[in-house]
């Protein structure tokens, strides 16, 4: 059997999968090598959207999602793939979204000197939080095991900290006995 | 829609869902008034043990299952309810578990004073984990809303530290911008 609990990236679309219906607008706003664009491809939802910022990622996603018989849904714009810095991605979205999904750091198999950083993920998660629909979720996995991770994973959780409880409410799963920077999951999700 | 980072109780269940299998014993370590047993008697595992310290969460359990088809079940002793403190689970468990619930604190609506203790949980706790299997799941939802439970999460987080990364996966999830000490989650689950 699977064991969710140390599956990082599966826990978190286990956990983001109740939140998609098939009206939903849901966003990957970092879609690397596109393990989670399918993932949510796969959840069926009215629109789906997916950035990064390197046309790698992109073509790397576009590739799989046909592999798995989504050049229909790309045709016909249901999933929308875009060459995009994560904190742009109001320009491209203007619905309410249900579920918006970060997988932080650089691309695996990439150029580790291109990797997301606490000031722009700062900004794109509030991109994400204004377009998020009451009941929505953002789940964001933090890498800190590099430089840039540690920073970017401290930053995100003085944020979710300081954030209103009457409007979002925040969970954030670590690994209390795990000593080399596992992966960790910060969600959040709008109250009203 | 329902919001699951919202609903600690339903967050629990919906991560422990995919450890459970219709060849599953699992064990509701304090069934109180028998919201996760009913939860795991749903699942259809082979075999459900519920204990509780106190007869009246029993005889609630009880009355809960029965009124939701599950007689024939507990006659046939595929669920099987006991009035017992859950550090004594041994006694009457032999085989290999693959899930654990505990739901810490008092009982909702009964006698305040009797509430779970760090010392018997962290004894209840390593029962739980010796009876675990390879990839089984123990999930603790802890209330630090009153004193004996501020004690009782802190123990557990401490132990949970300690535990051999070789042999154990641990994970905890908080609620960072929750002011008023929420119930909270562990996780163990063993790796070999």
């Amino acid at each position: 059997m699977a064991n969710l609990i140390r599956q990082t990236t599966e826990l978190a679309l286990h956990i983001v999968r109740p939140y998609v219906t098939p009206d939903s607008t849901v966003i990957d706003a970092t879609c690397g090598n596109g393990h989670d664009t399918l993932a949510l491809a796969q959840m069926n939802p009215a629109k789906l959207y997916a950035f990064d910022i390197q046309e790698d990622a992109i073509r790397t996603t576009t590739a799989l999602l046909e592999a798995n018989g989504y050049s229909k849904s790309i045709a016909e714009r249901r999933i929308i793939l875009r060459c995009a810095a994560h904190e742009e991605m109001r320009k491209y979205v203007s619905s309410p979204v249900n579920a918006v999904l970060f997988n932080l750091g650089y691309l695996p198999g990439g150029d580790k000197e291109i990797t997301t950083k606490a000031a722009s993920t700062l900004i794109a998660v509030q991109a994400a939080m204004e377009l998020l629909e009451t009941d929505g979720v953002i789940c964001i996995t933090m890498y800190s095991g590099h430089d840039a991770g540690k920073e970017e994973k401290a930053a995100l959780l003085n944020f979710a900290e300081t954030l209103d409880a009457k409007l979002w409410h925040t969970a954030y799963i670590s690994m209390p006995n795990q000593k080399h920077n596992p992966p960790e999951i910060l969600f959040i999700t709008r109250k009203a």
